[in-house]
């Protein structure tokens, strides 16, 4: 990103346009992934029913997917989504969540990528790496440990898939093979509230559905949410307060503070 | 509504009676719809098994059906429950979350409201207008301006259904066919978190719970729900704080609030 | 428990091991369950497709089972859960959340804890008393007024189930039959939220995650949630501003707090 002017420019646009962002995401944090979308001055859809994808995707400006409640029923009608999206020329948000821990989840992430374009992929360490195809142990949707280089685990697998990787963790990566940021926005408290990592990916498909560059829209959005972090947890140490204070930040940031708190490396 | 003491007075018997409120709702706002039920003083149940659906709503004084996210095993179950409350003459309020936005949500409430008599039938502008047959474009489930004479709208509806019809949005409309009134009661706030509509519809639940004259207990539902919004909008203006003192709020406003703050019209 | 320093010691091996829980549980609180798991310090992990569970909970160190909005397909996961539980050696809580409600939840009670052992059973006093077969009247997930022995109905079932039953209300039971105990800990505020009965299972489901004694592990954790109530409350008197005290303070709860306020009593 050329100015750190840029996010705030996108948040601008959020709020005027008010664009739809069509999620079909899991049964823990669906709210929170609307209600994040919201805040922000978007419009959340969340609506699953295979008879009526193609029309709610139809209105949509992006596409949120989440897998971290995955049935087969559900992916059926995530693939109808990713298709109708890829029809109409609108980005795809794919949140592995959870891959890794089963096989279902790999072999359904597997079929999902091979049946549609998926524009950005998103995960943690652990569950990009498997994704990746790298021999990782994971504990379930918090593993973030796994002793890999995780800028090339991004590279190669944006390369190989054909779109952007971002890995978030202490540090987010973001990478279309081609061009590689790390942000470094974000606060430990986020790791102690539930569904930060859902909400970070709805965070994603609001940018992405008024900016064009994807890559962008993801850095963008990943700092946007580590910044929020940060002021949040200047007023409170505490999980469940910060989360409040957490969406009441995004509602209300200004060009300044996103300017002053920026924390964005182009890795060369 | 003669006096304005008779929205507190309905609020004192929920408190008193903790009437059971059985909700088919949605998967995003369910935990809210449940817990604004709970701290008005009524017991939220929430079930929507096809085997246990008659033995659930039998147990309840009021059914809340709300399509949100639904899928056709679901709307099923919504005309089991319908039948079994009007079998029980306990009311049924209907929100029509997303009508509009696709043939199978116009198509299953057109089937629900042949299938089962709707006491209350609870939309925003274009959802309404919608299930009214009125030529409208909607953006999915936060479409609000129609440019239609939204008390006509009403109006119709709830002659032609044999119902009453509540519209939510900057003013609230409630009509049934003979007496209309608008609540001019709320705050802007509503607009920016999730599932004030929901939860606007599960208050109305809970009044016809305890209120045989349902126009009455729509319009107090609303008027209170505005009410609330306006006071837990003085302590705040940002949307998550806001959230949590709306239902602070409403769990403890006492009759004086209501009275001074009540604004109510009857369309003549 | 022999010295009340015994559950600070659950909590810090629950802060250092972080064990992943996994649940089988409602929609309505599923993001309430898996976040009081998370400010304990545990890993809650929520998946219910029947082709990942034996993956999933193999890799947990305790599982969470809750009722609350059963269907039939949910109930054939939560019996291969339930088994894989069983033969990994973790314990299985179950929340008989709304039994005495339907037929369908009192059968499918009884079908799971047929096909797999239960470790531990839990409900309020109608729930439990339903589950025992003694004859109540229930009024939906909130009845607690059943005019029963609840130590005596609860001790009966522990033997008849070899397990341990945890009666939550006023006063909590726990006993597994020889052993009984008393938490007498706890808030009035708890019973004007939806959902601090799911939340309270889950919180025995991660004591039971690092705690081999399973009578200290339920017994531990109920005080543990009575004590944080206790504290909660003291900062406000309103509902939704006490849930996300709660929260907080589990999060940050210390020893003296628990030894100070722990009210337990051994029942001979």
């Amino acid at each position: 990103m050329k100015n750190t002017s840029k996010i705030y420019d996108i948040v601008e646009k959020i709020r005027e346009q008010k664009p739809v962002v069509h999620h079909l995401t899991n049964w823990v944090t669906i709210y929170d992934c609307a209600n994040i979308v919201k805040v922000l001055g978007g419009s959340p859809i969340m609506a699953h029913a295979p008879e009526e994808i193609f029309e709610i995707t139809s209105i949509a400006s992006s596409l949120v997917l989440n897998i971290g409640t995955l049935t087969v029923d559900f992916v059926e009608s995530t693939k109808i989504a990713a298709k109708t999206a890829n029809l109409k020329k609108i980005p795809v948000v794919l949140d592995v969540c959870g891959a890794g821990a089963s096989r279902l989840r790999n072999q359904k992430v597997s079929e999902l990528i091979e049946y549609a374009s998926i524009n950005i992929i998103k995960g943690n360490g652990s569950e990009i790496a498997s994704i990746a195809g790298e021999n990782v142990f994971t504990k379930g949707v918090d593993s973030t440990e796994t002793g890999l280089n995780l800028i090339k685990v991004a590279e190669k697998l944006a390369v190989e898939k054909q779109c952007i990787v971002a890995i978030t963790g202490k540090q987010d990566i973001v990478s279309d093979g081609k061009r590689t940021f790390m942000v470094k926005n974000g606060h430990e408290l986020l790791s102690h509230i539930v569904g930060t990592g859902c909400m970070a990916t709805s965070v994603i498909g609001t940018f992405a559905a008024v900016e064009k560059d994807l890559v962008v829209a993801a850095t963008g959005a990943l700092a946007l949410f580590g910044i929020a972090a940060e002021v949040a947890a200047e007023s409170t140490n505490l999980p469940s307060s910060f989360k409040t204070k957490l969406f009441d930040v995004l509602y209300s940031i200004d060009r300044q503070t996103i300017e002053k708190r920026l924390n964005l490396e182009k890795i060369e």
